[in-house]
């Protein structure tokens, strides 16, 4: 009855480079689920070597395991499998590189090199015969690079939208909940461990736009980095802005959205973007707060689908790690190889200046009567299209909402200009991408 | 650049069994995405047969592919790999065995089937080394089979809880909206095209139980068949069962639930159910209408997780086939095997009656002083704890309503006999079990 174990194997030998939250885990996982692992692989699998920066931290693990010669460890002919959960570029990359081009197949929960780097690490694989493998570097345990690369494998995908960055979402989720401001909220995220002492990568779009440039790869069968990811961040969020955005039934999220295009002339491109945008409170994108991740992916035969979990953490990120290196260790023991990397398509990548968004502007200005007349006309003489607008009186001035229909950025914000500049508005309160209606 | 299509081989030949709903988007999808697949696949696949009952009814496919000998067509040297979307066990069950032991691979959406006979499809495959993959068969295009198979091949999963019916779901989602009744709202469903003529297999619970099992044997490690799932069906479900979950701010749905269960001794076992119950308006599942699927998995280092779309229909199932059929492809032209049987764990499945879960007691009383402490005095008897009581004064009777704290199947069954029969208890009204909140 049971296939898994009767084909006894060689263990696979692990090195595992990184022994932080997420290494911590491994380590932990690889021993108490030592007998499962053995059974789902067809053999067992042994941790032969850890890198870290300083062993004398890691009081937790087998001293003898450690070294701090990441670059030998990687190479060393015991090792079958390289387990990466350091981040960051270099030296990482070229540890990978290294490894790759000496067979070790590799996992890796590091978003910021694949999103730079993938090509030349599938390359790497390629020629050597190694897998590649990197579910935990997008979303944490939310199984969603697996079925992007393979169960929609025979599908056409339009579109992956969704929320990737927890740290982000945890202080928008609290702005929206407690009215406070982006400082005050940042500082409250930090002390509760939420956020980085250095929150940069994660506040100003760099951690999600990596997310996005990974997804899009997969989704769109291109070769897409962070650099073609139009990235703003949520530093300028404001709680005027929530007020704003509760006033018409509204939230604001930070959200990763990656496009499949068709232009005119038919020529189809990726429009890949990351930037906060107000949803309406009804979306199921609106309902995921603090750390969680949600992901909605369209494909034209399957429809849409969303996967939604913890979007990182310690365990949460070493279970996407382990999937990942049980696949490997598998096909290692029964002779197979995992998906490659799929970049055919090779579509162009669209600026975000010709993608179309709809807007939601929210303007202080005189309550006077031809004010909304003015208004209207600036949006008109740039084709920006208006969807709704809602005027409320407030003792001497008036607010002024104004929700257009898809327009582009680069109209939409040269009609922004000129609006505030017309004498009677007294400020723009807010401007902001509205996302998840129809448009 | 494109590394998949520099390894053209010999198209992989693939037979299809079926040409209904299912197979027709499979038909289009194999035409209209041929590049793309064969891109994907690193080699081209072509359609080299179908069998259908009768050939003339199938206008729409080239005649010339059409067979009616299924049992030909599945062990003809010319085939690589055969889809079905037959359904049903017999005849299917031998031409599929036939097949895998041919060493051709299997992609099937066929879920009574697997629920049944998983086992014996897998040692046929495992013996000829052809790939068995199924993931059309739970859930329609939402990817689960692969993430519970692979993803999370490194976790420990404990529970899978879900609506895996789009049928059902649709009546249930109905009757909370409509206040309807269960018969006029089935028939309803059939003149919408929501419920098959006989909708026997799904509002009695036995497609939910199929998928149960499938999803519990994943999941556990365990050979789990539909004849192990405890299975209770919606046609019992009332207008009042709605009108008494409204009134406590829960809606009901269909579930189909499989846990991981430790014994008092420390024994593992596996329960697998499918139940109408009721869950509150603020569970994520609550919000899930119409023909949709939902499902969350529960593993020990991933935390929560829940995967959501289109559970059913012609194109989100083809999707899931054609997912299946590039994996299965890719390892013809790449050498390599997909995931074989993982049953190693092999625990025994616990029966219902030793179940515990939270009951919604909706009783119909004499309004008068000693009732409450006698029908309080039945539960205290047979050892099930009362969570909540609500009392409501009506006329010259009252309604009475009881949740009570997680109690055996057998214990609350017991007890709702006696309370039945106390002089005083005019009806009982609703007898539903309680997920989705702590117990």
């Amino acid at each position: 009855m049971t296939s898994a174990t009767s084909e006894t194997a060689q263990p696979i030998r692990v090195a595992l480079l990184g022994c932080g939250t997420v290494g911590t885990q491994i380590v932990r996982l690889l021993t108490e689920q030592a007998d499962d692992l053995t059974a789902r692989v067809g053999g067992g699998i042994e941790l032969v070597g850890i890198a870290v920066r300083r062993p004398n931290k890691h009081r937790d693990v087998p001293a003898e395991l450690l070294t701090t010669d990441a670059a030998a460890l990687v190479t060393r002919p015991d090792v079958d499998v390289v387990v990466e959960v350091i981040g960051g570029i270099e030296p990482t990359r070229g540890w990978l590189l290294a490894a790759l081009n000496a067979g070790k197949s590799v996992v890796t929960a590091n978003k910021a090199l694949l999103a730079e780097h993938a090509g030349e690490l599938f390359d790497a694989a390629g020629r050597s015969g190694a897998d590649l493998y990197f579910e935990a570097s997008v979303a944490g345990a939310i199984p969603l690079l697996r079925p992007l690369r393979e169960s929609l494998a025979g599908d056409r995908i339009t579109r992956v939208m969704g929320i990737v960055n927890g740290t982000t979402n945890f202080i928008l989720s609290a702005m929206d909940e407690t009215g406070a401001g982006y400082s005050e909220t940042l500082d409250e995220a930090s002390r509760l461990g939420y956020a980085e002492a250095d929150p940069t990568a994660d506040v100003d779009g760099f951690d999600a736009a990596s997310k996005a440039a990974i997804l899009a790869s997969l989704a769109f069968h291109t070769r897409v980095t962070a650099g073609d990811v139009h990235r703003e961040g949520i530093s300028a969020v404001t709680s005027a802005d929530f007020a704003a955005a509760r006033a018409l039934g509204r939230t604001i999220k930070l959200l990763a959205i990656c496009e499949r295009v068709r232009d005119a002339d038919g020529q189809e491109s990726v429009a890949v973007r990351v930037h906060p945008a107000m949803i309406p409170r009804s979306h199921p994108l609106a309902g995921v707060n603090g750390a969680f991740n949600a992901v909605f992916v369209e494909a034209e035969a399957a429809g849409q689908l969303m996967f939604y979990g913890p979007g990182a953490g310690g365990a949460p990120t070493a279970s996407a790690v382990l999937g990942d290196l049980v696949a490997v260790a598998r096909n290692r023991v029964v002779g197979g190889r995992g998906p490659r990397e799929s970049a055919y398509a090779d579509l162009p990548v669209r600026p975000i200046a010709q993608a179309s968004t709809r807007y939601h502007i929210s303007l202080d200005v005189a309550d006077r009567a031809g004010v909304l007349a003015a208004v209207a006309a600036e949006f008109a003489q740039h084709e920006v299209s208006i969807a709704a607008v809602r005027q409320e009186g407030r003792a001497n001035d008036a607010s002024l909402v104004i929700v257009t229909h898809s327009a582009p950025d680069a109209a939409l914000r040269s009609t922004v200009d000129k609006v505030a500049g017309l004498p009677f508005v007294h400020e723009v309160v807010s401007v902001m991408r509205v996302e998840g209606e129809e448009s």
